[in-house]
């Protein structure tokens, strides 16, 4: 059997429980687990690409078969170039699902030998959003149910240096 | 029996006769019903803070029950000092349904004792949204059934000092 | 002010840890809150209306200002004749919004001075259904994670007696 | 690492090009993968258990890694049995998405340490439902682009015999 | 140019306020509008295809191009048969939107030639259905926003003569 | 009977295969057709209006009843004055319903007389959005199977001038 890779891509601006909760699920499907960060120069994240890529780190290091790292082409060029066939997604709910059916179409358009699969999120973290978490962080709010200590102390930083940043 | 206190909040850039149709079914559960207006410096409203809390009271001086403020802080601070516990927000249309029950569970989960309770918009207003408002007001369509002839009365005058004003 | 009365309807066949956390968030709209039991002769439940009533009755006991009572009449004259304005339903998922919306503007058509509010289910409770509840009971499966012992004890009892029961 | 098996549960009343599309893109995921058919007593199939797994086995001898049982108690019961620990399904269309999400958080409470993973029908199979199928091959219409020959001979022999069945 | 013969297909069980407007705003569409009744023999309806073409007849006589036929083989079929090539369908909610989406490209694939094309029934009927102005006829409750007065006449009729009648 | 214009309106920044899909199935509606660009000032499209109308005509020259122009005001304004009563949408996805019924109801309280028909675009198109397409573009990626290759090689054009344009 050739090796089992997977790659979970997303912006991870910054990483969430979420996140955490669907690369703990999706280990048991993979022998090597990539957590793709896209770069997404057009967007203005929060926090630049290695900044991501650092938070990340701390948080997968305890996975032996997870690992990070940032792109900024194609997704599916990008997995191609990893050998990897298999693209993992989390769903949390009832919106996700249109976004993600026409973003799995496309690449299987795109790139036939690859596929998406999909895990639910757990229903705790069924609300959780990247933007939103920025929000409730920018105006003060208490953000420790939606990501780790070491993520929340990352943003109360970031929004210490510069409260009026655009989340 | 403590006072009921329910919280109205929204953007109300401006108020339609959508958001009416929900304060006047909203009265009855509350011995008092607050509209808040977000100040929500970062998009750039079409009427600022002041301008909104004004349309908004001369709508709503007819019920005894009901005033009007503004805030800048997250919603749940705000719903604290007023030492109520209960929010009250409109459902127009499916797509409505996810957005608010994100924001809701979100609320819940960063304060347990606040609720939010939901009421259906009259079928008559289910596709008034303020954005779509705007956009028809700018390009010089008829809104009277959309808002009350005083906000039409503000649109025409806000477009015609500016026509080219973002909506 | 007059009594707030609230009406929360449903077939509870039986009540779930999803109807119990509508009730307990439900109280503080309501000085009394009425759980209004459909009898529904041409659905053929599992509980009669009287076992019904009589589990619903050993569960909110403990709450000074809701009880319970049957109905075989339309829900909006039920509402008229107990002199109640509003009734509560619980939303869980996206899917009940289009089901429940269909309800409520068909109430709100039938019977104007009657409004409906909503409340979101605990994300805890958000697949809970009586229906899959009975179908995981009758085949033996663990169900006290969405019922209380006392109907997990009723439903394990009523299936003893009658495995072939249809769910 | 030990065997990857995965269960892909269901009706197969019959098995449709949507069913076989997704055994196909599930095979990368898992060493062996078990189509695993609900006898579901209760719901009146049109074909029985055995026919059904009989017309399984000639569509899925191609496959080395998919072999096909029935089961006739709670998913997850007959899952841990198998000593799999991972459930594929298939989505096709937005509303499959809810009452999935229902089943997969309902089984991964039943059973935490099963997990659900989903691929998404190939988007020509998006509408082919086995109810849909049944209607159309009973009033005698063409169900060879939603059926292989083989399943397309058998719908046709059913109804032949015995054109006046439920479906 | 050929003669534009629409189809509007339905089982009309029986027909309401919401199908006769969307009958008034597709009759721009064709040159000849048939409403195609479904015999549907295997769903028990209320009224039987001939009581559901006379009610019918009643309420279309007014429409010059609008006439009124049963159907009992496959809907494509049944097009095919009258030299037609279009589909008639209205939309209320959204959840009709996959189901038509179902219907209407399982309907393109069987006979690529025919089309469905839809239109939106007006939102003061978007809650009205067949079913349950059925059940609110059969408890004795006013459908006479609904329906038109002969067809509540209908109903007061068939409930009155068989009060237990399923619906 | 008076001569049957529709107009199928969009952004059309650029017109993929899915639009034409549209057209191609639209033509049978109407005696003429008129694809109406909207030059959306706003929005900062990646083809200019005329750019748009050019590569649009290339497209629909092959048509007899089709024919291009752009408008600037409110879509029912122009309506009325090419004299015509029926606007034509496509809907590929569930996500698409919600907007367009907005819209189209929205429409229809600005204009009685004007009715918006919807067709479904071809499954194989589903997930085709211009937006999406740009992206593919920008990054590099193959669009032919989303575009004509006329449309494909303006898109090459525009992003090797311009890499960094946004989309």
């Amino acid at each position: 059997m050739p090796e089992r890779i997977g790659i979970y891509p997303g912006t991870f601006d910054p990483i969430t429980r979420g996140h955490l909760d669907i690369i703990e699920r999706g280990i048991r499907l993979f022998d090597t687990l990539i957590v793709a960060v896209a770069s997404n120069p057009g967007k203005a994240p929060l926090f630049d690409v290695n900044e991501r890529l650092e938070i990340i780190g701390g948080e997968i290091k305890k996975y032996k078969s997870v690992r990070s790292e940032s792109f900024d082409c194609l997704l599916i060029d990008y997995v191609k170039k990893k050998k990897a066939s298999t693209i993992l997604r989390g769903l949390r709910v009832m919106s996700d699902f249109e976004y993600e059916f026409q973003m799995a179409l496309t690449n299987r358009k795109l790139a036939p030998g690859i596929e998406t699969v999909f895990m639910m999120t757990s229903e705790s973290y069924a609300t959780v959003s990247s933007r939103l978490i920025k929000e409730i962080a920018r105006l003060g709010g208490d953000v420790s149910g939606f990501v780790t200590p070491a993520v929340e102390k990352r943003l109360r930083e970031k929004f210490r240096k510069n409260p009026g940043v655009a989340t």
